[in-house]
Formats: structure tokens, C-alpha cells, sequence
């Protein structure tokens, strides 16, 4: 069977079957593994691989975005889990048309970020590649084990959340390859795109709550990851799509280049900004103490219900179909 | 300037430059970064990647063996330490020539690998690739703080000494790729190739001992990795040729082939054995007990120089030229 066939969920089950974990370790299947380390504190380790041709293209990003972009989401996946990010492992597979420049750049985006979320980076393997370049970081982080936050907890009637926009570096990555005119709408979306922003300061301190039950990143695009999230917790859910925070900057992108900014903000990809769960109950005090902390609201999207691993959508309150492509890392 | 100029060596010390860390942290530059976890404990961090075409020709080993291959290398590196190995995450870019049937044989040695040495895998990334099949295993082992050996604290007069037959796996390589008949010695110099055979436990029993001055693992050649440890130590090593372990196996398949025995031995790369340096005053208790507990000797080969990098060989006592290519990551 060609590996069309085995998709990364499919690979993912595999893997999971074949190497069971008992608690307190957590291994494949959230954001992170976790590995407790004394009475009160636990590793978090996140792996993220980068393939050329697949996830960036050399033309379309510079070496320093590239160094910069491969800490940043893997800061994502730490912050996901309510940890902060602490030490970096990195490989890196060179063609020999990679130059001395291009390294040198690499490595100071990579320096840029690990300075900017105060990451040591220990160590990891360079080696030859005969034709494409790739890229794999390994991050630890830590965190009290009873703030670790995952993806199986949702429960029923929780509010689900998002602490940023949709679509946004998606809309970039199709400005990009439309070579559109760079406006300062376009500026400002190309740099979501090649500079994620991942908040782990917010997340930990929402990590520290009581209240939110499931929390997760989104990386490859709200659809698919909230269909992750609610398989883990059995339980179902329903969007509704006007409340879901688009930039006006992704609309008028989405207008000028005739894309549908529903599906950019559901299926796009690399937003890296936090899906959640949180109890009902609960709701108004934590967002109006997180949006007085960190100066962005949690975004109210719609709420968990019990019909398992069903994803419904509505448009002020009627129900729409939705049926857009998920993100495929095997394309 | 191509990649060519920018070698593993120069590569490394440019990361190490750009990232630099303070005790009791470890960095770049041993086989493994340290961090202490507890008052008496560290982990032990390494990284392997692995590239088709560079490290393997998919067409020459099987997937089964690649799998239990990407385990064993890993461990060679804790062991290197001292270190027991603990957690993997492994990070595998699939074209899509790849079918489920290899991807399950090579998931089946990661397993072999995770099994004999008790490792549980914990995570990882599984991504398309556009042409090559890459792999990255990043492995946790722990070792008690003291315990760790380094390979930057050989002393003057230090017995230079490797714990099993050098040579070997790169013969079978050779082999391999001559296409020569399967006998029974080549079969058992393909094994050592595809299957290398570290030793964790005789490692852990050599790093609790006083006298063992530094340790690393050998896996780009006696001659490229001695050369690595004097660089760290600031020492000179004068290696007596005659002393080096080549097994009769080896012998055989060099004659046979008409290879140098000598230049598979000090440049072939991949033994995945320990090369240490005892205090020449513990030298013979030390191996006397190791013989006796893991039925093998620590074979002693020459010894350490205070003539700071100089690499010098001789036979039966007069110093000769030897020029060998090490081998090449990037070739």
C-alpha cells in the first residue's frame, strides 16, 4: 500500500499501538511526552521535522526566518501543554548547495529564537543530504506536573477557545505564492507566516488554572486539530463560524485574492496560537482576567457536546456543511 | 563557500561559539549533552540523524535492520558516558515510493532496538518527503553525576585502550557492496554492520570505576575519533599498529577483497565500541575484572602524549606515515 494510504493519523495509531506507555509517563499522542522528574516537576518533549518541498521552500523563506520559525513552533507544542521550553536539540540534513551564508543565517534565526524564549540549545547531528534539505528540532520543557494540560480532557458544555487569529499565515502563504504586491497588509501577514508567535507565558499561566480542562495547539489548521482533540476526549463539538476571529487584514487579503477566508481560518494551517476547553462555569472570570493580563481575549468559538468525535458548524445558529480538505503532511 | 569547505568539525565549532553553556549544564562537542535532574542524577541527551544515500542505501539494508540500526547507534552514545539508555523520539520524512509493509518492518526494529535495551519511545514527527527517506532518533539516558565519563579528560600516560574489534562493520560494507559471495564470514560481518552491538551495561560498569580517565564511542573511524578526543584534552596518543584488534573474520574478507586491513581498522567507521584512556596504574586490574565480567578484553593500543594533537602510529615500536581520508559526512 502506498504511504498515500497510511496517513499521519493512521501512522500515529500505529506507533501508539506499538509502543504503549504506563503512567506516569505520557508518550505518543499529544503535544508532548511527559516524563515526571522529581515529586512536583515534569519534562515536556516535543519533536518537530521540517522537509523541504514540503513544509517551506528554499526560495520563498530566508535562512534566519527558517532558524527562527523551527524554535517557534516547537515553543508552540511546549506552551500547548501548559510548559515553559527550556533546552533545544537540533539536526539539520545539508545538500551541497547549501553555502556557508545560508548556515550562518540559519543558525543566528535559530540563536534569535532560542534568545527570545530563553532556550539552550545542547546539541543534536549535522549531516550530508544528497538532494533536499531537512530540519528536525527536539525541544524540552518543563512544567509542575499538576498544571500539564491535554487534549483528552474536554468535557461536556465546556467553551471552546482560541487565543488568536485564524488563517492568518496561511492567507500569507498564498499571498506568497500569488508573488502579490507587498502592502503593509501583506507585510504584516508574511510575518505571521514566517515568525510564529507562540505565547507559552499565556499558556502557562492559563495551564495554571483550574477550569480549563483540554488545551492543544493549532498547527494544522483549527478543522484538524480540534477532530484531534475531541477523538482524544470523546466527545463531539459545534463551531459557530461568525465567531471565529478573522483579521481584517485576512479579509481583505482573502477578498483581493478571491479565497474563501472560512476555509483559510479552518483548514490553513500554522496559526500556532491555543485551542481549549473550559468549563462553562468558569469561562467569563478566566478570559476577563486573561484579557486584562495579556491584552488579547480568548476567543469563544462554540462548546463541547457529547455526540462522540462529531464536528458540526453553524451560522448564527443554523447548521452548515463544511466540507473543506484537512492540512496533509504527506502531500 | 559549498558545504564542502563547511565540514562536520567546522560546523560543530561554529554551533558550539553560537551557543555556549555553563556548568553544570553539557552542551555540544561529547557524545551526549548532560543535564542533572537531581542532586545526584543526569540525563544524558543524544542525537542521530540518518540520510538515504548518505548513511544507507534503502535497496542494501532491510527495513527491519534500518529500525534496529537507528536504536543501536543511539545507544552507542549513552554508553559512551556511561549513561543507561531510558526514552526515544524518533522523526522519520517518507517519500512516497515507501510502502506500509517497509514502514511496518522498519517500526518492528525500532521496536527490536527499544526492547533489548529497555528503552520506551515516547514521541516523535513522521512527515512526507519529497525524494529521500530521512530518520532522526533523538534518545534520554540517565547516569549518576559522577559516573559520567568525558572525552575531553585523558591524561599524560594514560593507557589508550578499545573495548572490540575495529574494522569489522566497515568490511562488511565493502562486502556489501562488492557483491561477494554470503559465507558464513561474511554473513557474520554484515550483522556486525547492520545490526551494531553497543554495550550499555560494560559501559555503566566502566564509568563507576576510578582510573578511567575519558570515554567516548567509536563511529567515524579509531583514527577521526582519537583525533576528536586529543583535540579535547589537549594530548598527543601514539597508537603501536600491531596491538590494533582486527578479527580473522576481517583478515579473510580484506584478503579477499584486497583492502588494507589497516586503513578498514583506523578509518572505517561505524565500530560502535568504547575507546578510553586508563591511568596507567589501574590499567591492569581494571581490564583483568572486565575480561572476567563481560568475557571480553579491553584491548590496549598505545598510549597518551603530552604533544598536544599529534596523532602518531608505529609498528613494533618505529613510528610510520599514515594518511588515510577519515571518513566524510558530507561526502
Amino acid at each position: 500500500m502506498p504511504i498515500e494510504k497510511l496517513d499521519e493519523e493512521n501512522l500515529i495509531e500505529h506507533l501508539k499501538e506499538s509502543f504503549l506507555t504506563s503512567p506516569p509517563l505520557v508518550g505518543i499522542g499529544d503535544d508532548c511526552a511527559v516524563i515526571p522528574y522529581d515529586q512536583n516537576n515534569s519534562w515536556l518533549i516535543t519533536t518537530d521535522a521540517l522537509a523541504e518541498g514540503i513544509h517551506f521552500l528554499k526560495e520563498q523563506i530566508s535562512a534566519n526566518d527558517l532558524g527562527y520559525k523551527t524554535i517557534a513552533v516547537n515553543v508552540s507544542d511546549i506552551a500547548a501543554m501548559g510548559g515553559s521550553p527550556c533546552y533545544a536539540f537540533l539536526s539539520v540534513a545539508m545538500p551541497k548547495n547549501i553555502d556557508c551564508q545560508w548556515v550562518k543565517e540559519f543558525i543566528a534565526g535559530i540563536k534569535e529564537g532560542c534568545q527570545r524564549w530563553n532556550i539552550s540549545l545542547l546539541g543534536g547531528d549535522t549531516i550530508g543530504s544528497k538532494r533536499d534539505l531537512f530540519i528536525n528540532l527536539t525541544m524540552i520543557g518543563s512544567a509542575k506536573s499538576t498544571h500539564i494540560k491535554y487534549r483528552h480532557q474536554a468535557k461536556s458544555d465546556d467553551i471552546i477557545c482560541v487565543s488568536g487569529f485564524l488563517g492568518y499565515s496561511a492567507a500569507g502563504l498564498h499571498a506568497l505564492q500569488s508573488n502579490h504586491a507587498h502592502t503593509s497588509d501583506i507585510k504584516s501577514i508574511l510575518s505571521a507566516h514566517f515568525r510564529p508567535n507562540p505565547q507559552p507565558l499565556a499558556a502557562a499561566w492559563l495551564a495554571s488554572k483550574q477550569g480549563i480542562n483540554a488545551m492543544m495547539d493549532i498547527s494544522d489548521g483549527l478543522n484538524c486539530d480540534l477532530q484531534r482533540l475531541l477523538k482524544s476526549s470523546h466527545k463531539g463539538a459545534v463551531i459557530e463560524v461568525t465567531k471565529l476571529p478573522l483579521s481584517k487584514v485576512l479579509l481583505n487579503v482573502a477578498k483581493d485574492n478571491a479565497l474563501d477566508p472560512l476555509q483559510l481560518a479552518l483548514t490553513g494551517g500554522e496559526d500556532y496560537c491555543l485551542l481549549m476547553t473550559i468549563s462553562a462555569a468558569r469561562y467569563a472570570a478566566l478570559s476577563g482576567e486573561f484579557a486584562k493580563l495579556f491584552a488579547t481575549p480568548l476567543y469563544a468559538i462554540g462548546h463541547i457536546t457529547d455526540d462522540i468525535c462529531e464536528l458540526k458548524y453553524c451560522r448564527e445558529g443554523e447548521f452548515i456543511q463544511i466540507d473543506y480538505n484537512n492540512y496533509n503532511h504527506f502531500a
